[in-house]
């Protein structure tokens, strides 16, 4: 009987046991995890902290609400999961894995014919005066969750303070605020999501959260914590924050000492070399879920990006070929989606900062608009950020914001990806239509458009970034084509020079805007700041461009009213 | 100047008309229109029936509630549109188009260098007795739409009868129930959207829409219409069913009479053929929209499919064509979505029946399962039909009902048809995954699992409809895997041959089955089910199959409490 051996017992390596059981009725099967449970859904864990998820026991339950413990896997899939049991030592030669039970200190030695490691990650602590003061915590484990929900309870936390503004630090901002706290997020980077957005997206979604009473702190560094026994304050080197709570959301790192001291193959990373198969360099060893690096199939770069998604998916494969099948793992497109309150964020490929440090000749749009037809109920506005390779057409990489529907539009632009396809391949696409659910011509398709139309040299576009530099140029005049209601509504706040024509008046007031200057056209999503920039060139105007994503993707503040 | 004309002034006409302009700020453009209204949308007219748009003007509006009429186009376009003037016939030799004014009775011709065709399709009345009595509406134009909300509004209207259950039928059918009315639906096909739906999806869709009172009666064929002056009742090859308000939603046939007369050729569906750039036979005359045929890229066959999204596109692509572009349309998927109350249903590529007509060796595969990770709150079940060539694992089409996020599965799904994708892709597409939108491995994913895993031999599946067949089998058993709680909530109806082994306890259970039944696995979704398929296979049962979609997917009816 074959003996299949994995260590961690969560997402990679309960997905690769489970697997391997379907595809081998045979084999023995033991897990060993050294902490108390197994097969939890960390991802969860802020919705448990926000009130969402009642019970933190539901993260690690069946649909039918069996929680999958060892009794779980025993009975169901024939598995044996040992908790509190340690890898300490992989024995290659022996081909056995050392292990410590922790409840008992005492070791044991367990013999594989082939070994999993899905090790995982693990949360970054800095080495931070003060990091080990009471209240602070990383957002990792459950018991991290556990620790923050009943302080919580208590009533004590008023103040939170989270270091850090990526997913795990944003849910988390969210999760707080939900629970009436005051919540400030600080970040070393200039801007929020500053691994995965570009700075004009960023700011949309920043500005959305100020509005939800989160406060972001960026280009902010944290340098101690303040405390007797329970932090008081986080010191930062502009300010010092009174704080009750702290979480660290500062990253994580791979897993992959065991490894590593093991004589496998790590990169660059940190994280364990895989092939496609999922193969560490010792061909009897598979490795998977974050402790293993993985390629981004547009830039063809390793990187380290620990996902849920990403972990089953690589159990998968490796429950496959553990039993003699050869399924492949062909990378990632750094895909990410957040839920931040009422907005959706989200990215797939690359974002116009990898695209340019990677040395691609590439083009960008902007568009904005309603995420369904506007005349039905419920149509929420979303911003789409697309990149494409300027000379093919390929589609690189798509960002998106926006409280309506975002995750559908990534989904599909990932999809698009995933096969190579083009910004024609994008707008060729017989997405579904009904009013209730898109517009006869969808987001991500007038995305494309927008693209093709820049290419044409039809659309010239400015980014948000880049006129709020131009405002206070003499020979730059902003151009509002929206009717007086909306003007009246909100406007650019800080902008002298600017002139308000409604389109449809624009044809017939022509004289009163001036050939020599710069027009920087827009309205509320600049479909008619588009359709300006063709009136103006059809005159005869020669320096026109088109803020790209109108007053809805801009993120610098408005006067309203 | 060049000198543009198009017949036909809503979504493909205007959308090229629009689009030339863009590209050719010079041309002379003008737009001919037999109706009193323009640029109106008529996908949303059941949702003004139903009360979901409260101004039928919306429809007819830009965002911003500018009514895209005549004095739009001018002011905003520079688009001649000529309203109540029907184009009477096409001199190809002249190059006029004759015109008459509806208004006036006058005639005139009209001057052109490039013609552009949409004169869309029109709803198809059928020639029975009674047809032409009073309150007997097709609904296409907004003027039926505001008959019926004006019948509506009196009160007077308790009973709808509505022919056809396709796409306008039933989101008819919704509407009115919405209203109030009691609604019934007579189809004479054998099912609920006959015209692209398996009929295992349909069954799930027809028990949801019983739920909601809509009353279905397939199988059955209209044979005339009762009443003095108005219908009182609707006269069936089976019954009399009293009505107060009859829909004809039986469909539609392509206005390409003007192209014919004129020499154009026109294809067996009896539309406008047209090439991939959207031009007729006559390189001087485009055509696009519902007047002409498509292609549907995965069979190659021509279609006859009018479609809001694809008349857009049509005229955007006509519109860079009438300029020296060189765009193309590579054709569609018959893609559909269609909100029935809270369900959605979607479809897109080719169904089971298409691919079996077609000739393929197909396989298919359909799980049932929610639509975010389940302990979220909000997350609702959805059923996904993907078939797929057996030999290439090319993926062919897909099918998908449920309360839960339907569309954006056919639109990820869609996108891979369009490039030509595998099951494999489908798998590995890097879908964003957080807990608010999705699970870990996505439904799509999930779906493509299990196609692999019945090519694999792993997974061998038996539909609903196969299934009930063999409840009165005397060596079949239905083995129901769930747990004992769900099993008290429901159960399906009429099943003698029932054992009832939750999952956890079937290794220790086997001896309760005989290795000589044919064993019918299943639970909620059938996930259990093809775990419990894989313990007793794995156990030396060598007849056992699962039941797809389990009791989610179950079209029959079933016992409760
Ligand atoms: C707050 C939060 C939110 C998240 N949100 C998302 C999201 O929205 N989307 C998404 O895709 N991903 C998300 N993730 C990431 C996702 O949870 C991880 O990618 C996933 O859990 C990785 O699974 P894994 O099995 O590789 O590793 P882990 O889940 O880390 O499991 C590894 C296990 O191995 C055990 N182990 C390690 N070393 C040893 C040893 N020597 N001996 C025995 N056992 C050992 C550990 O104790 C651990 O239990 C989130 C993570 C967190 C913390
Ligand atoms: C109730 C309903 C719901 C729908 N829902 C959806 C949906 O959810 N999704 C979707 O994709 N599609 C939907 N559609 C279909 C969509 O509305 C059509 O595909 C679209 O309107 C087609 O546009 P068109 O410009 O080709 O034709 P049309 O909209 O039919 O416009 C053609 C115009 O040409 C004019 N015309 C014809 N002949 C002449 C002539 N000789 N001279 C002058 N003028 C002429 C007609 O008067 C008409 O105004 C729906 C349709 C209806 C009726
Ligand atoms: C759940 C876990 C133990 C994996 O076990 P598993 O048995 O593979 O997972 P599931 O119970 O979802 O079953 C999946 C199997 O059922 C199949 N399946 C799912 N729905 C089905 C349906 N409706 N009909 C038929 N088959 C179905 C799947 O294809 C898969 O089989 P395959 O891999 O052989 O193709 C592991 O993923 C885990 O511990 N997860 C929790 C932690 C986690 O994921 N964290 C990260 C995100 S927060
Ligand atoms: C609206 C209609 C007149 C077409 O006019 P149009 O000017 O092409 O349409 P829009 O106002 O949506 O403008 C679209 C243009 O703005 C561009 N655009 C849209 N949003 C943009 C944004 N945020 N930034 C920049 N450009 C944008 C699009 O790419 C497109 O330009 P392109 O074709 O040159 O690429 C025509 O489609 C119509 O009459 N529709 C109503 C009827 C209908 O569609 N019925 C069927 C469905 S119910
Ligand atoms: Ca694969
Ligand atoms: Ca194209």
């Amino acid at each position: 009987m074959k003996k299949i051996v994995v260590i961690g017992g969560v997402a990679a390596g309960l997905k690769a046991a489970a697997k391997a059981r379907r595809c081998d009725p045979e084999a023995g099967i033991t897990v060993l995890e050294r902490g108390e449970i197994i097969s939890y859904g960390a991802c969860g864990l802020p919705y448990y902290v926000g009130g969402d998820v009642h019970d933190i026991e539901d993260l690690m339950k069946t649909p039918v609400g069996i929680v999958r413990g060892p009794g779980y896997f025993k009975n169901v899939k024939d598995i044996v999961v040992l908790t509190q049991t340690e890898a300490t030592v992989i024995d290659r030669q022996a081909k056995t894995v050392k292990v410590k039970k922790l409840a008992t200190g005492e070791t044991d030695s367990i013999p594989y014919d082939q070994l999993v490691i899905a090790t995982g990650a693990s949360a970054i602590k800095p080495r931070l005066a003060g990091v080990e003061l009471g209240n602070i915590y990383t957002l990792w484990h459950p018991d991290d969750a556990r620790a923050i929900q009943q302080g919580l309870g208590k009533g004590t936390f008023k103040r939170a303070v989270i270091i850090g503004a990526g997913l795990v630090g944003m849910e988390m901002a969210e999760a707080l605020t939900k629970r009436q706290l005051e919540v400030t997020v600080v970040e070393m980077k200039e801007q929020l999501f500053p691994a995965f957005l570009d700075p004009e997206i960023a700011g949309i979604a920043a500005k959305y959260a100020a509005e939800k009473g989160i406060k972001l702190l960026t280009g902010e560094k944290v340098e101690r914590f303040i405390g007797e026994t329970d932090v008081t304050a986080v010191e930062t080197d502009k300010r010092t924050i009174p704080a009750d709570l702290v979480v660290l959301a500062m990253g994580a790192h791979p897993n992959a000492k065991l490894a590593e001291d093991a004589g496998l193959t790590v990169g660059a990373t940190g994280a364990i070399v895989v092939d496609d198969e999922m193969r560490t360099s010792d061909p009897d060893i598979f490795a998977g879920g974050d402790c293993v690096e993985n390629v981004n199939i547009i830039s063809g770069q390793k990187v380290f990006a620990p996902m849920g998604s990403t972990a089953n998916k690589h159990g998968r494969v490796i429950g496959e070929n553990l039993c003699g099948g050869h399924a492949k793992f062909k990378g990632i497109l750094n895909t990410v989606v957040v839920k931040l309150h009422g907005l959706t964020v989200g990215k797939t490929g690359l974002s116009e900062q990898d695209a340019k440090q990677l040395g691609y000749e590439y083009i960008t749009a902007m568009v904005a608009g309603p995420d369904k037809i506007h005349y039905m109920p419920g149509a929420k506005l979303i911003t789409i950020k697309l990149i494409a390779e300027a000379k093919t057409g390929k589609v690189l990489g798509m960002q998106a914001v926006g409280e309506g529907e975002v995750a559908k539009r990534v989904d599909v632009v990932a999809a698009v990806l995933t096969l190579g396809g083009t910004i024609d391949d994008l707008f060729d696409i017989d997405l579904s239509y009904a009013p209730p659910y898109n517009s006869p011509i969808d987001n991500v398709a007038v995305a494309a458009n927008a693209v093709m139309n820049k290419l044409a040299g039809k659309l010239k576009g400015i980014s948000s970034l880049a006129a709020k530099e131009k405002m206070t140029a003499e020979q730059t005049v902003f151009l509002d084509v929206r009717t007086p209601d909306e003007c009246k509504q909100i406007r650019l706040a800080g902008c002298p020079n600017i002139k308000y024509i409604p389109l449809g008046q624009l044809r017939s007031r022509l004289t009163e805007l001036n050939k020599d200057d710069e027009i920087v056209a827009f309205c509320k999503i600049s479909l008619r700041g588009y359709e300006a920039e063709g009136i103006l060139e059809g005159a005869g105007f020669e320096n026109v461009k088109v803020m790209e994503g109108g007053v809805a993707a801009w993120p610098f503040s408005c006067e309203k009213g």
